[in-house]
Formats: structure tokens, sequence, C-alpha cells
């Protein structure tokens, strides 16, 4: 049973937001007079040397020590005693520890944005490199319209930008200080919450302590928010993984992040991919395992609450790394160019041609028909459908002419697709500039 | 087949969005000449009339209709006849649907938004007339301390406001335009896309067209958002079964809100509670099961993301009902001032107790130990805590002196957490002045 | 609030189940002398009258009606007057709802499993006929070992047919008499739950009121096990979308399980397969919601439970479509030999010419190492293995002779994976006779 | 990204069942002279001192060893050279490592179905003692009417013996060999694949290669056993928690699987029952993740699967440690039955009152509506029920006569309730029977 309770096992792992939030609890009650200058003072270097232990790897974690506050405290007590028993004054472990989360969740999420930021960059740059690829794009995996890789590499990067910026919103709850909320009541003492939230760099304090101590939003936030971030690198993942096969071969993966068989020795796997696109899955499952466990809990705290840790860092491990070699990945990966080009075919401009019956006033519907009708014409006599001659063609509608030549040239159609957002040129250019100067910012 | 490729069954609730995004979308074809003011005026009559077919309840949908869009024009060429034909130039289902998305949803947060402060505020307000009830707070559903009831409202409407500040946030990313995304690679067209913009009342354009037309971001972020607000009310639920027992007998649902057995003539069971916690599951399950269909899905559009409409929908008209019938339970509730504070016992001021010895200068640990004895001393002797006598008190420590009779008075007990987020009178004061103003604000 | 609590929206779907179990249990209050056999007779023409509207769709149901136990009763009433009201005795909405449910899903389960057959079979006669035509088989999406057509076609077939044999486990457990347990308590009359049991058609009777009441485990593991099977049939969708690309082109889907674009003449979208394979995160999402719903819920029946009926037909109607259109798209599916047969390349051959060496006593690891350096050596000459002459080999071990030309056949080298299992014909050939005689076997 | 694509951290865990596989192998292997008896034996010897070093804890694992089948054979080429480049033979890191999950995993089921079995006998051989005792039974959370507090037991009790059923039908399906089955394709020597099932138990082998090498069926069935086994523990620790309130008060828990609090002195809190009622969250969340992972993929091998093993760990460790807590608890809880038969109240027997009628002849519909009328002419005049004489029974219904008196006994109340599954003595007596015989069967 004891076993099953302690959580010292993965909970160590604050040991840092736990000291540092346990010397600005001193700082408070010394303010409010339950600890006098010289016990506040040696309870700070008892924490200092309780830190130096835990950083050189030498705390010794004894078997009473069930959670990281009381290993800590027990060690101070060791270390310092008396003053030691004075620390808890009007604290709870449970204003305590979610404390300790929340610091230490800034931190990591300092650490994820980094992260997000430095595969945004290696993203966005290589968009600026590769602008003058075409390939294939494809709805429901069938090729649709010719467009820029660049365009591709965008479409991921503007995906990842929002979950920086839901990151950021996420943070903005997570800097909330709980501590002087006591066990659900508050605290009875002149403990100053303001002087806590400085000292702790926290932006605001909680407004109730009952909810204080037991709400985990912020855990469920950041459990979605992975979930998320990771379900649109499971996108790209697989975009990628279908453009590494032999069928594709429009990109080669670096060896360093492809993998051999031990059957089949002509094997080269792109692993790296694979096991980003499994992550999603794994992190929404303790998305999924925390909330079901939060699920109808009676208010304040339960020891239900305790699911929360495991789960939270998990999540920032594996995105963390995930992030790091997703950008190894796109910073290695090569790309095979003239693959990609050969990969268009004339049918991937039956929208152009319809467009091209739209200029000459044919409204689009039937545009689209005539269109179809030529696509099938050219199916049946097995040719592109840029073969069909302009007699052909006219044979389908009167409108066409001679000038319908223009449309089998792929360069020129993405270059129609200027509005913002579309895949010419200039306006794959402008949201280069877009995500430049946002990334700027953010990294400001 | 065509039943399980369909959607018009359940999409047709888009109708309203679907109309308003066709009449800025021939705005922008008129200005972009690709139809004429007559074509435009024609259009925009016909969408009208379609407008006031749907909201007579007479529009008929036609077996060929397959979905909202399709049913819209094909009556739209009923109507008006071949300029109908123009109204999809350069737009794809792709970019309309999730356009239509956008302006459903919109108002759709909206209507939740005010539900959520209609509850917000019915909450606030019955703190503020029953502020003076105490009654006791648990933590592991076991007697803790002595709380305000106002007290506990409150740490779940303090909750309620960070889903509605949430809300808000969602609501910024759904409020953006991906109309003129066409069906991945942008319009080839002068489609003015801050004029469609403008006349939707989005606040900004999508940055990129494949990312536009098949991310769900927006969906996702909902569905999440009401998981976590359920869940909270889930948990305002279970406590208030809990104190609706016969065992607790703190509050009692009105009949409105009750129901009778079909068995039993005595019974009467809170049953608008028990759906209200059952709603957190079947949200998070539409949740889990559209990021589980996006997972792995390869960039833009692919049939999968049909899935987010009936989720999204699912998820508006549940919590809206959940709103409105847990604002009439909180409206209607009668509480039980006399057996609240009846179940207040003198061992919840155990903690009081050691306070006091703290404040005789006794080192926390300490004095929670002696207290603890206390505690053992009273069981023991089958007498209440307060019933120890001051001898019984000095022979666990002599820091017991007669002014411990101080300790046993309840009121006292919660005055004495009045530092912000307490539960003392002045501190719940300032989070209901709090919350007052919050509501104010948001609701201008 | 009486809309919120209300079921009768799709519990009606449950009328004949209702029906059955009155009847079934009136005979039950007629042996126990609780009605008279004239009573009896009464109730039972009722009922029947009961079935007869709504099986012509004429049953109207009253704004009174919360469910359609209370429709039914209130029906009876209507029809036949004060016998009516001896039909509830002894008996108890938790028990009736329940043994509705079972009843319902008995033959739903019934319909599924003959869907699941029919889908079975379909590929397993399929696989009988394109036998000999081969194809790559891939590991982690690369090209690993030539294996055949009808060995893939097994692979999903074994799968389903594991998915039928769970079926029926379940069968077992749906099929089990929770009437005549009251509320909660069981019941205080001579109801003979044997009678009950037979006339239901069930197999066993529950063994413990309570439980008989409340759990839903036969729902949940329907869900469930719709989730698994959903999952297998995404993989197969997998798959033929993978193969109906351009890029793969092996097989094409009929037009009937295609759909057109709206903006691009030339698509052809695999519609069918993408609804296939979103269909087990929407059924896994309902299966989270209610699990997520039942976790810590007390014992007996609590209105939470009433999400279970939603879920459970909603799985029954999505897989049963699914299972149809399934069946549709493998049996009308084109494959296309010459394009499958080519894409196969003599690297895939890299194992067999690993083996070649195995088989003249070099170990395994060895050889595989030999085998990848041959792969190395023919790639950094831009040659095919194949074109390795035998001095090249050579150069690379002295093991290889002139009779490793036999190993660029595909043929041979499938013929070689004869273990049970394998790819060889006389192995597959094997399969498809197991499946065939359990098919059989599963058909009585 | 080595150490995002090692496994061995985890997976050195089923050391033992890879060895176990390894030697098996090469008795294969032998057979089919693929190694000599020479060779063979001394892979079996190394193999077993493999064995003796991960057994004494001194295996060292080297930076290489990337999962425990790479870091067993590189310890083998060390101890036995050359011939251990042998035994991977026909064999891929797929088969093998479905192998080695599969034999750990019949492990991990027979430790759960024993201590499940523990349990039961603990829970059953309790109800046998405490018969006796009455408590309120509760429905809605309500109290409903009086019952057995055996029967509470066996309700559970029930649900978990369907749990170790299901848990055996799983294992069946666990139990099937997928050695042989090579990457994808097979094996082409001549592996004697029933040889294989006999040398490790297994009661069949794998029908497909294809199938063999990537279902993880097993381990989703596992995942899904392991959440519906642990949402039943969580209702019975859910009723445990209500019942140790202070305001229950009908049970207590025994020190062991409680805890005190860091701040309040009194607090004795059911940590145990709480942590209990949390994993079913927990593990329901790896099943979501797992399944998650899972949709989509397409066939064959991925490295998507490498996180299965995981979250078949934490599975069998968590509810390993929750079936042992929840057997201490079960065993060492007191109860108090002088307040749990003091909490029946004669409201609860409303229903006897209406039956009373209805064995007078009234129908039940009447009769309940009578009983209601009782009800509710006592609580206007706030008396018990059972304090309404005959006489204003007797203006409520005239039916009513002095053998009324009868009702108003708890234990003839219960002894009514006779029918199977009823909560009258003898049909406890016979639930427990009935559980006695069947831990038999299972125990054999």
């Amino acid at each position: 049973m004891e076993k099953f309770n302690a959580s010292i096992s993965y909970d160590q792992r604050m040991w840092d937001a736990d000291i540092r939030g346990s010397k600005a609890y001193v700082k408070a009650l010394e303010k409010a007079k339950l600890v006098t200058a010289d016990e506040m003072t040696s309870i700070l270097n008892g924490m200092d040397q309780i830190s130096e232990e835990w950083n050189k790897g030498i705390f010794v974690i004894k078997p009473e020590d069930e959670d990281i506050h009381t290993a800590n405290e027990r060690r101070l007590k060791e270390l310092i005693g008396a003053p030691a028993g004075k620390l808890h004054t009007g604290r709870s472990r449970n204003d305590q520890v979610v404390t300790d989360m929340r610091l230490w969740l800034r931190d990591a999420i300092s650490s994820l944005r980094e992260a997000a930021l430095q595969l945004l960059s290696t993203m966005v740059e290589r968009a600026a490199i590769e602008i003058d690829v075409l390939f294939p794009g494809y709805t429901h995996m069938q090729r649709a319209q010719p467009i820029r890789w660049s365009h591709w590499i965008l479409s991921h990067a503007v995906a990842l930008s929002r979950d920086v910026e839901r990151l950021q919103e996420i943070n903005k709850r997570v800097n909330v200080l709980p501590l002087g909320s006591g066990a659900l009541a508050g605290t009875p003492f002149d403990i100053d919450r303001n002087l806590l939230c400085k000292e702790l760099g926290f932006t605001s304090i909680s407004l109730n302590s009952m909810d204080a101590t037991s709400q985990r939003d912020f855990v469920l936030e950041f459990l979605f928010w992975a979930s998320l971030c990771l379900t649109h690198l499971s996108k790209m993942a697989e975009d990628l993984l279908l453009y590494s096969t032999k069928e594709y071969s429009f990109v080669t993966l670096s060896d360093a992040y492809s993998t051999g068989s031990s059957l089949m020795p002509q094997k080269k796997n792109a692993d790296s991919l694979e096991l980003i696109r499994s992550k999603a899955g794994r992190i929404f499952g303790q998305c999924t395992g925390f909330i079901m466990t939060m699920k109808g809990l009676p208010s304040c705290y339960n020891k239900d609450l305790q699911e929360d840790k495991q789960a939270m860092f998990d999540c920032f491990d594996t995105l963390h790394a995930v992030l790091q070699v997703t950008t190894g990945v796109m910073y290695t990966l090569k790309i095979n160019p003239s693959v990609m080009e050969g990969a268009l075919s004339p049918d991937m401009l039956a929208t152009d041609l319809a467009y091209y019956l739209v200029k000459k006033g044919v409204p689009f519907r039937e545009a689209h028909g005539i269109s179809g009708k030529a696509v099938f014409t050219a199916e049946s006599r097995n040719i592109a459908l840029n073969q069909l001659t302009v007699e052909d063609l006219s044979s389908v509608s009167p409108h066409f002419g001679e000038d319908v030549a223009a449309v089998w040239d792929y360069r020129s159609s993405v270059e129609q697709y200027s509005a913002p957002g579309g895949t010419a040129k200039s306006s794959v250019l402008a949201q280069i500039e877009h995500l430049r100067n946002w990334i700027k910012t953010q990294s400001q």
C-alpha cells in the first residue's frame, strides 16, 4: 500500500520547484513574524544545500519519503534542526504541490516553446530556399492541383504557429500563484500572497482557495494542447511517409533519421516519421486518462489528483523529443525536385481548363462539365489531357481556341493563385515574410 | 453508399450560414467582374428567397441534395436559372463548408457564452445572499474545515469564469475567414478576401490555403473546451448530489429538477444533477472520436473530415441544455442552513488548535503533533474535542491555557481565513465583487 | 428540463423489444396469480395492437411519454383500461429498460454478424480467384518482399474472423435475463424468472439484482468490440487508399464507391474508403464517452446510465453501414495486376540473396551483411540488384556462384514461403480453405 | 534520435520471454538443419547463461543495445561467438517481438487472474460472514429499499467474476504463436511451427503472417479489459468512499489503508479507495492512446506499434497493485452494523406498502399512487411513514387494515425478495454458493 500511495519515484523531478517554493514561502513567514530573520536565513541556507545535493545527484531518498515535499522537509530538518518544523506553517501539501507543478510546467512550456520556434524557423527557411519547386497537391490522397513545395511546408508551419500561440495562452493560466490557499480554506496567517507571487514570478494570484487547491485545468489544457500539436505533426509525418515511399520518391530521409531491418538488407525505414506519427495517440491517451479521472470528483483535493504528474511529465518529455527529432528531420531531408515536378500531369490542370472557359464567359458549373468531358475524352483515347487538339476540344465546346495551349504550363498555373494564402510565388513569399516576422516577435 | 456519403440530414442545420457565405461571395465575384451587377442582384434575391423558405420550414430537400451546399445551389438554379451556375466560380466545397462551419460556430459560441454568464450571475448573486451560512468543507470526502457555503459556490463560479475566458480565446481562432482558399491551392481570380472578411464579420483571413481547407483545430478546441467545462459542472453536480442525499441533507432540489420512481413511491431523484454529471463523458467522447479521426490523415481535405459536424452540433446542443438546466437548479435550490451548520464538529477545528499553539511559538510540525494527540485523547474518551478540559489539554502540552476556549467558535474560525481567496467574509465578499465586475465587463 | 430528461426521441427504437418484454412478463404475472388469465389475454392482445401501430408507423407519441416504456403502457391503458395498471407489478423501469436493451442488442448483433460474414465471404472468394497475382508487401510503408495479393486480402479477413468470434462471446453475455430484478433488490413476488428466460430466448438469468439493473458491461463491450473491428477496417481502407493513388495505381474503385469534386473535373475520390477509415474514431469516441460516464458512479441505477442507448444505436448503425459499404467496395474493386507485378523490384529479393548464402552455410547475420553490401554496390552503380554479375557478387563474397541467378524470380521467391501462414500458393490456399470452413460453421 | 528510437529502457522487462523464444527457435533451426546439434547446444547454454545474468541483475546493457532482442543476441555472440550469428535465420524482429509479448502477457494474465480470484474469495467469504447485516440500498444516490450488506458485496463480486471470465477469453487469443511469420511473408525454411508452438506452450499458431506480425488485438483487448475491470472497482471504491464519510459512517477503513493530512490533525483519508477509483482513467487512457495510434495505419509492421509495450506494462502493474490493495481493503474493513441498520427508515418500505395493496388486489399503478399519498401525508405531518395509524391509512385507501403493521419490519421486508438474484437470505446464500463453486472451478 505504501508503494501504491507514494509519488516520490516520479515527483522528485520537481525538487527544484519545491525548493524555490519553500524559499519564497519562508520569506512570507518571516514577514508575518512566524519565523525570525535568523530562522529564515537558516532555512534558506538549508534549502540551498539541499538544492546542491540534488544538483550533484547525491540527495538520498529515504524509505519514509512519501513525496518530494516530505523528502525535502525531512532533509531540511536533518540539516538545520528545529526551525525546519516552522516551514510548513499555514501551508498544506495541497497548495504546495500545485505551486510546485505550476513552477515546473512554466519552465517546461518555455522549453517547448523554444523547441517549437526552432522547428518553425527551420521550416520557414527551408520554404524560402526551395520556393521554386513545384509538385502535386493532393486532396482525398488523389492528385489535385500543382502547388509549390514551400506552400506545403508552410501549411504545416502555420498550424504549428497556432500551437505556439495557444501555448502562450495556457502559460498565462499556468502562471497563477496558488500558494497561500492552505488545504482548502485559505490561510489564517498574515501570509503576503502578493509577495509570494512576486518572489516566484507569477503574474497573478488564485481567486478562490478551494478551486486553487483542486483544479487541474492547467494540466488538462496542457495535455490537450500537446495532443493537438502532435496531431498536426502526425499529419506532416504522414505526408512525408507517403512522399518517402518508393512510389512517390519525392523526399529522402537522412540516414540519421532512418533505420535498417533485422531481416531485409535493402530496407531503409523512416522510423523517425513513424514515431512522430505515433505520439499523438500516446499523449491524447494521457489527456483521456486524466480527464476521465477528474470526471465526477467532488470538490477540493482528492487523492485521485495524484495522476496529474506522470501525465504531465510524459507529455513534456514526449513532445520535447518529437519537436527536436522533427527539426532534425526537416533540416536534413533531401528533396528530389525532378521527381516531384515529374509527378505533375496535365489532368491536374483540368480546373484551369474550366477557368479558361470561365474567363470566356462560360458559367463555372457549365465550364466544369465541359472540362470533365475533355478529361473523359482524353482518358478514353488513353492520351494526356494536353494532347487533345484544339479541334478535339472544340468539339466539346466552341469556346476553345488556340490560346488554350497556354493552360498547359504548370508554372503559369500556380502563378495564378496569387490571392492571399495561395500558392503563387508572391503569395508564398508573403507567407514566409509573415512567419519570419511572427517568429521574431515570439522570440523576443 | 449514397446514404453513407450524404451529410444533408445533419448539415442542413447550417443553411443560414451557407446562404450568408454565398451572399458575401457573390459580392466578391461581382467586384472581380466574374458576375455582372444584375447577376449579383439576381443571386442575392434568390438567396433571400431560399432563406425565407428555410425559415418557414418549407424548403424541400431532394434526393440528389448531398449536402446543404448542393441543396441551396440546386434551389437557386430552380429559382433564377443560369446565373446560379456562376456562384461557385473559384470556390470549392472545401473552403465553402469550413466557412459555413465557422459562421455557425461563432453564433453558437455567442449563445453558450451568454448562457454561461447567466449561470455565473445566478451563482454569484446566490453567494452574495447566503454569505453567512457555514458548513463543512471536505477534502478526500472527509470533513476538513468549516467554510462558507458561498465560498463553495464561488469555487465553482471561478472555474466557470475561466471557461468563459477560454471560450473567447477559441472564438478568436474561429473567427478567421477561409473562403478564397479554393480546394487547396487558393483562388486564381481577383477575389477580394478582405471584402469577404468584412462582409462576413470575420476578424482576419487564413494564411495558407492548404491549411485553411483542412485544419479543424477550431472544432477540436471547441470540443475539448466543452469537455473541460462539463468536467467542472460534473464536479459541482457531484457535490450537490452528495449534499442532497438523505445522509447530508444540506440542500433540497426543487421538484422541477427532480423525478419520481416507477416502483418506489417515496423516491425523489436528482435526475437533473445526474444528467449534468453524465455529459462530460458524452462530449469528451465526441472530442476523442474526432481527434482520433484526424490523427495521421495526410494534408488537405479528406472525406474523414465530414465527422466534424455532428460532433460540433451535439456538443453545442448538450452544453447549451446543461448550462440552462444548471442555472435552473442553482436558481431554485433550497439550502438547509441549520443542517449545514449542525454538521460542523469540533474536530474540524483541530487545525485551529494547532495554530493556537503556533501563535504561542510552537513550531507547526510540533503543534500539529500535539493537536493530533488531543484529537486522539478525545476520541478514546468518546467525547468531542472541545469537551477536553484545559487540564486535559495541558497534559498534552503546557502551552494550552484558558484562552483555548476561543478556538471552539466556528464563526471566529472562518474569519481568520482573510487572506485573498480565503473563506473569511471579507475575502468571500471580495471574490463576489471581483466576479460581479468581471461579469459586467464580459457582458458589454 | 423535461426535454433534457426524456429519452423517447431515441429509445422509441426499442418499441418491439419493450413489447416482447411486457408480453413475457404478463405471463409470469399470470403464473404468479397477480393477473387473471383474462387480464393476461387482454394485455397480450393490447400489446399486439400496439405492436401493429408501431409497425404501421401510426403510433402517436404524446408529450407526457417520457420514454418508450411509459409510452407503451400509456397506450395499453387507453386500449384495455384497468388491467393495464397491473402490468408493472414487481417490475421497475430499471430492470425493464435493461431487458429491452439486451433484446434489441441481441438482434443487432445477429445482423452485424451476418453482414460481417458476408464481407468475409466476399473477401475469401476474391482471394481464391486472384491467387496468382503478386505485388509488393510493405513494412514501414517501404517495399519489403514480394507477396500474393490474396495473402494481403486474407490478412484482413483473418482479423475480421477474430472480430466475429469475439462478437459471439459478447453475445453470450448480452443474452442474460435481468427481468425480475426490480429496482435493485429483486422481486418479492413469485415471478418465475426461468419462465421469463425461456419466453424471451435468453440463455441464463442474472445472478444479482443490484448488478443486473446497473451494469452496462454488455454495452461497453459492444462499443469496444466495434471500435476494434473498425480499427481493422481502417487499416484495410488505408491500404486501399494507398493502392488507389495515382502513385501506386494497384487498384481502381468502382464508380459507385467514388465521387467527383465540385471544383476539379478530373478528380475521382475514394470517399467510401475515407469514410470507412474515419468511423473507427467515431465509434471509439462513443466507447470513451460511455466508459467515462460510468467511471466512479456509485452502485445501482443512476440517471447517468441513460447515455447508454444513443451510443449503442449509433454504434450499430455505423458499423452496419460500414460492413455493407466495405462489402460493396471489395466486391466491385478492380485490380491492375500488371502494375502490381511491375512494382516488384530486385532489391525486394535482398533477403532471398542472404538466404541463398545461408543455404550455403553462411551464418545469417553474416549473410545479411553481405547481401547489404551487394545492395549498396548496385545502388552506387545505379543498377538493379539483379544486374550485378556473378563476378560483382563474388567480390563481395566467395560463396556466390552461377546458381545465384535463380534468386531473381519473384514467383519462385514467394513459393519458398510455404510454412503455415506464409505467402506460397499452397499456404494461401490452406488459409482460404480454413476460412471457407470456418465461415460454413459460423453460418450454421 | 537514437534515444527516441530505442526501447531497451522498458522492453528489457521481457528478457525472460525473449530467451525462452530464442531457445525454442534454435530447436526448430536444428530440426531444419540450419544449425548443427552442437551449435544448438552452444546457443542453448549461452542463453541459459544470459538468463542467469538477468536473474542476478548483472546483465550489462550496452549503448548499442537498441532493444532486448539485440541485447540478448549481442551478449550471446560475446559468449559463444560465431554460432550466435545463426540464431536469427528466417526470423525477424517483427515476429520475435510479438512472440515475446505474448509470452510475457500470458504470464501477466495468469498473475492477474490469481489476484482477482483472491479478491473475489475475500469478498465472498466476507459476504458469508456478514449475511445478517441490513442497510439501505440506494438508487440515484437516494435511499431506495432495505438490502443485505452481503447483497452489496456480491453485486461487486459478480461483476468481477465476469471480468475473470473475459480474461480467460482474451488469454485464448494471446496464446497463439506468431513465430515463423518472418517480417511479413512467412519463413522460407523448414521451420516446424508446430514444434515451436508445443515448445512454447501456445495452443495454436497464427493463420496469416502479415496479420501475425502487425496485429495487436491482444494488447488492445487486454487494455480495454483492464479498463472495464477498473471501472467496476471504481464503482466499488466510490460506494465505500461514500460509506466511509462521516455522514454515512457505515464502514471504517483500517489504518493501513488510510493516511493523515499534513495540515489537519484530525483527518483520516481513504487514500487507498481514491487511488483505486482513479486508476480506471489511467488505464483507459492507455487504451485510448494505443487504439488511436493503431487507427489508420497501413498493413504490416510500422514503428508506431512500438507504443504497445509501455501501455501493456503499465496496465499490468497498475491492475496488479489495485487488485492487491483492494483485497487488503476488503479484508481489513470494519463495518458498523448498528449505524447501517439505523439508517433504514420506514419510507424505504413505501414500495412494500404498495405491494401490501397489490396483494389485496389493487392494481399496482393504483397501489403506487396510494402509497405515494401515504408518504405525502406522513411528510406533511412530519412523522415517519409507519407512524400513520390504520385510520390515517384508511382515509387514503379502504384496503388498509390492521395487518398493515406487518409491513414495517425491515427483516421481513428483505425476506420477500427471494427470487433468484434477490436480497432475501436464501437468495444471497445461493449467490454465495454459486460463486464459491465458480471460484473452485476457476482455481483448478
